[in-house]
């Protein structure tokens, strides 16, 4: 087992790591060659443009200003001084409720942490049964802290057992606050909001197949009689998944050619060759600038004609359409019923955002989406169940006990102290976070052939699988393999009701490990986060082969987006150890206090002037997070029940019983009480909304606004020209709605504080037509 | 063990048992004096009276003509004689969709009976496992067609499984194809239906409490605001629990007048008298017809000023209300959505039948609520678990062997043959019967306390407990129990895992316990019920101690309803005998078949003769009912998984493990595909019915028919001048618009088809205004 001085040196190495991070991070971060890798937010909300008007070449791209390499920490209070309602406002309401999560760990650990140590540590330190006891395990300085060394049947578990429920009671209350505080942001932020397409329209799916009319035709009959006073107009879904595709073909080839073009510019001397087979390794050598225009030019045809067919073609119009009603309270209660005798037609939903929208899954029918769910969940309960077999070997090796007794000619080396602790303290984290990498790719594919109709719903559902896999094979998995090595497979043929005690064994001795886990995937990962090495590394290539004219290098930076999918599980796992080991072996809490704080200022950066916002699900996630930190209260409840129930405190397990029942009635209650705020719409709301707006711009056209909102983007135009035209078509229509629908890329504003570093929250948001 | 030769006497006695409470019947019901105990339900619908009009004294109390004597059982055609669309007419959508319950058991194990005995039996009886194998377990010939008798490890096994799959298969196609029927005969059920007030009504919970107005008066604003086009009236909801006990009071007192009024008009020479304390049995000595007198004019005071408390006093306003809406598509639309922001206030779901309301719910908040659901829960789960032990003892005594050991001086008497084959054939089931009747109250009452709204609620509530309560100690307490006896505690120190494989293992050995227990329960038991042995005692006690007048003769008949609470759980534990045994041990199946057969002619002629339908709620429990077999079939499979783990058939385990994976999947895509129809209302429905009402009924006085629909029944009457006056001044508000809302005891129509004894449906039914 890990000692104090192991768990020290990986402190010190992955604080370095951080640290080194993090000045990197200051350094790059103030060259404006830099700028558009660490502040694209404000460049996409066109608040800053590239520092080309003033000053010396040099000073284009290294900052010389010695004086602000002093303060190279002061992004951090930049970081935390704007206030929550400007968060809001810049980045959105999903973003904000995603730093709530950081917070509410805090919220939730700080004074658990407090109590802990101030209760439980010296309850456990005051023991010596694990010098005393003739242990068959050796057993190290940090476990004096936990609960292994309190002596079998001993009163003092009565501590354990209180603080249990204390715990339990402080999250859960701390939960419910929380819950209440953002179904009121929710609603808020709904009310507040500006007319959005969304609130007046309704997915519906599944329309039967008629002989006698066309789809657009069924569904307007259909709603002018279920709908009749309050119907306005509907937009039918186009299958354009081919001509998405060619598209797509159409852009690479263009980026061949830019990069072709660019190295012939630079070395006249040669035309640049290239092979036509596969990747470029094979088939006949060809001169590439002609050849790609070639193709350019056939795509373009191909796309022209294919954009004709899918317009004119009615087999290329999906069994579905966006209706849009003339209130607010017409597209609730559409959205909320029920349409056709038979539930599965007619199916209505909540139209997400035209940006959130997922096309390609628009035209599943029931049948196949029940069919679809269930080859998923057995190909999702095989991933998780088969990537345990690797795992379980990494783990194994990274116990030096266990190599020097496979492999005793490795002994000199694994000696030495140094890489001893290294192994001990570092391996078994990488390891897992490099399996953990390849994943929410798979996990992404799986969530998209299951059918959901929007990218949030996508993040959401990856997210869950996401969550299970790490509970599975992270922590289940290292506590039982790496126990099971340790002990000799002294437990593996046990029985299932064994489970909670044999987890629940082996979570005090797992404590070391976790904390190096904590350390490397938290402390380092979260640092090395900031200085996003892969987007500086792409921004630069890409500058250096691709970019010609000011628009090329705005769409070689690559801000990216938050990633619910991956970053909410990670933390999710925090939660998870967190109150698993809060009363086993308070030692971890520090540990997790300092990822949540650390992560909170960094991603609260990262959202201010990095990521960009892929859609706005007005915090529709966090009934899942609410869940998934209920979930890890019952696991952390059933591992003490089965930790106490090996230590001979029989009297004491009962007490245990009522606490998984009371936080599941907790979750039942809050589930009643606030998760509707999240799935359905009020119609008192509604109401209130429509009658405002009516008060307000009484001759308002609805129905040019709405008209052409739920286009597949394919259609909004690639080329620039044409999505200008449609700009500008439909300004002409209804010049008293300001549209959505400029492209986000072109922002004219030019920068007005692209002095500061970071830019202090202008008067100017208010007047950006983006938000 | 039991032998043929038990199950043949235990057979012969149950044939008996039935085949007297048969002939009782036969008997009885061709009594003139009994026809109020046999055919009450006709009489409630006005189509038959009192067979006073005609002939001499003693025709009126004994049928003479022997004639009708012969045909004993001819009622068993009669009952199936009437087509389902006449039975739902005449009883209700509920009970024919009920007796379509005992109809899928037939499709479900006629085919699985004959497959089972073709192929799996003969498979097992090819087998003498059991006659060479050195068994530590004494087994019988009947075990010889159980799996029981197949050698471990053997190829046979695969029977076993591909008989498993063939039984899920066929279950399931059964299921949906049932579930489809019924779903599309509850949408035509409502479709067809007349106009009905809950069809325009929804029932508001939890009004928030407002300082400046009424409930009435908020309600109203509510409404006018947020379904400005669709709000027609409403009806607040007094708490009138204190006026309805008193009422109850007054009743009680009336009828013990009634009682010695009788009494000393029979002997005048004696004024009856009475004690004033505790159940008559201590206090004064008084002259029981003034007390009495003076009582009810106390109560009838008392009533007044409590009736003139709650319409007046503001406090008696509970914070609900029933809303109506000018059309179904308006009441559609409320039901369905959610009105206010906080979730948990105005509270909207369809009304129940006005019959079908359970008033003394309607005022319980949300949070109480939760918790009300909370102490149910664990108080259901203790008395699940401790009715376990005092069973677990009759079943142990129930076994010979047992006995023997334990008190041997009991011996002489248990060796005679007939006593033995008694008590291993009776006992067991009679003792389990008992300790069923007490049960169905006390869950009643657990359902009432949790806060139902309505009665069908509560008993399907009601229902879901028994079942689980059946499951645990019916099935799992025989099987474990009685097993643990036999096996010397072998297994009771074993572990979770290994529970499948336990109960697995007990399943073939408990073959002759359950086969007995079908018997009595099912065969003797149905039988039984068709005697109606209570209320026809109570009937002729009442009759000769009460009975004045021809109202008070009808008050007595008491036809009671169908008892959905007690009654489906019951058919449901066939359902998983059947399923559970049908591969193990199939000699079961032919027991189940006569018991499904039986109680279907019984239950059709109970529902048609005798059974008064208590509310309507459009087959709303058929999701219940489809997801209790499935569970079974569930059940079932993990059941052979354990038992074939067991058998050293490894290879063959793997292939039963896609088996509930498949089930849950149906059992999920069935609840997607067909429970919408019993939860929601579609628009598209509810548009049509009020086009055609409006083209039809142009100026209907909607208003006046909704008005008075929802009174607590208190208000209504109790008096029968009071309710005819209330009846009067509504027909003259609306002479259009027939109501409900006479008093059903009171049918003017007089019987046309007396004579026969059991009308043929007459066309009479549609001019009755009852229906």
């Amino acid at each position: 087992m890990a000692t104090f001085a192991d768990i020290g040196l990986a402190a010190v190495i992955n604080i370095v790591t951080a640290l080194v991070f993090l000045l990197a991070f200051a350094i790059l971060r103030l060259q404006p060659f830099n700028d558009r890798v660490y502040f694209p937010k404000w460049y996409i909300k066109g608040l800053r443009s590239s520092p080309t008007h003033s000053g010396a070449f040099a000073s284009k791209i290294v900052n010389l200003d010695l004086r602000s390499y002093l303060k190279f920490l002061n992004w951090m209070p930049d970081a935390l001084k704007m206030p929550e309602l400007e968060l809001i406002d810049h980045a959105g309401l999903d973003s904000a409720v995603y730093l709530r999560i950081y917070l509410i760990g805090l919220k939730i650990f700080v004074p658990i942490t407090f109590l802990a140590w101030a209760i439980l540590v010296p309850v456990n330190w005051t023991n010596s049964t694990l010098e005393q006891g003739p242990s068959k395990l050796t057993y190290s300085d940090i476990d004096k802290l936990s609960i292994s060394n309190i002596p079998l049947g001993s009163l003092r578990f009565w501590t354990h057992i209180v603080m249990a429920y204390a715990f339990t009671l402080w999250t859960c209350y701390v939960l419910q606050k929380e819950y209440a505080t953002i179904a009121s942001m929710r609603l808020h932020f709904m009310a507040s909001e500006r007319r959005r397409p969304d609130q007046f329209t309704v997915l519906v799916r599944n329309v039967p197949p008629d002989p006698d009319e066309s789809v657009s035709e069924l569904v307007e009959h259909f709603f002018l009689v279920n709908h009749s006073d309050h119907y306005l107009t509907h937009q039918v879904v186009y299958n354009a998944n081919k001509l998405a595709e060619l598209v797509k073909e159409k852009k690479s080839k263009q980026n061949w050619l830019d990069y072709y073009q660019l190295k012939y510019s630079r070395n006249q001397s040669q035309r640049p060759m290239m092979k036509t087979g596969f990747l470029g390794l094979c088939g006949d050598r060809v001169d590439a600038i002609n050849h790609d225009t070639a193709e350019i030019e056939r795509l373009s045809k191909e796309i022209a004609a294919e954009r004709e067919r899918v317009t004119s073609d009615p087999k290329s119009i999906m069994p579905a359409a966006f209706v849009s009603f003339k209130t607010r309270w017409g597209a609730a209660v559409c959205a909320q019923t029920q349409q056709s005798r038979n539930p599965t037609l007619w199916l209505t939903e909540w139209a997400p955002e035209p940006r959130d929208v997922y096309w390609q899954n628009l035209a599943i029918p029931y049948v196949s989406l029940t069919i679809r769910r269930l080859i998923i969940t057995v190909a999702f309960f095989f991933l998780t169940f088969f990537f345990m077999i690797p795992i379980a070997f990494v783990q194994s090796l990274a116990n030096i006990e266990g190599i020097e007794k496979r492999a005793p000619y490795l002994k000199v080396i694994i000696d030495i102290k140094f890489i001893k602790s290294f192994i001990q303290g570092f391996l078994p984290g990488i390891a897992l976070k490099i399996f953990l990498i390849v994943l929410p790719t798979i996990l992404m594919l799986m969530s998209k052939f299951e059918g959901f109709l929007c990218i949030s719903a996508l993040e959401r559902r990856s997210a869950s699988r996401y969550y299970l896999f790490n509970f599975v094979n992270v922590f289940l998995g290292s506590i039982i393999a790496g126990t099971a090595f340790e002990q000799l497979n002294a437990f593996i043929k046990q029985s299932a009701r064994q489970i909670p005690k044999t987890i629940g064994v082996g979570i005090p001795m797992k404590a070391t490990f976790f904390i190096t886990y904590i350390m490397v995937d938290g402390w380092a990962g979260i640092a090395g986060e900031i200085l996003r090495l892969k987007p500086l590394i792409f921004f630069h290539l890409k500058n250096f082969l691709l970019v010609k004219t000011e628009k090329d290098r705005e769409e070689a930076m690559d801000p990216g987006s938050l990633g619910f999918d991956t970053g909410e599980p990670q933390i999710q796992f925090y939660f998870l150890l967190g109150l698993v080991y809060a009363v086993v072996a308070p030692v971890l809490l520090p540990f997790i206090l300092i990822f949540f704080a650390l992560a909170y200022v960094v991603f609260r950066h990262q959202i201010i002037n990095v990521y960009n916002q892929e859609y706005e699900s007005a915090g529709a996630f966090w009934p899942d997070v609410h869940g998934r930190i209920i979930a890890a209260l019952v696991v952390s409840q059933l591992l003490l029940m089965g930790l106490l129930g090996t230590k001979e405190a029989a009297l004491t397990t009962p007490f245990l019983i009522a606490l998984p029942v009371l936080t599941i009635w907790f979750h039942i209650f809050c589930k009643g009480r606030y998760e509707p705020a999240f799935v359905r719409y009020p119609l008192q709301e509604a109401k209130m909304k429509d009658t405002l707006e009516r008060a307000r711009e009484p001759n308002l056209n609805l129905k040019g606004y709405l008209q052409n909102a739920y286009i597949h983007p394919i259609f909004k135009g690639d080329d620039d020209d044409e999505d200008e035209e449609f700009n500008g078509k439909l300004e002409q229509e209804s010049v008293l709605v300001p549209t959505k629908r400029q492209s986000r890329r072109n922002t004219p504003v030019p920068s007005k504080i692209s002095s500061s570093s970071t830019p202090s929250l202008p008067d100017a948001i208010e007047e950006n037509p983006e938000r």
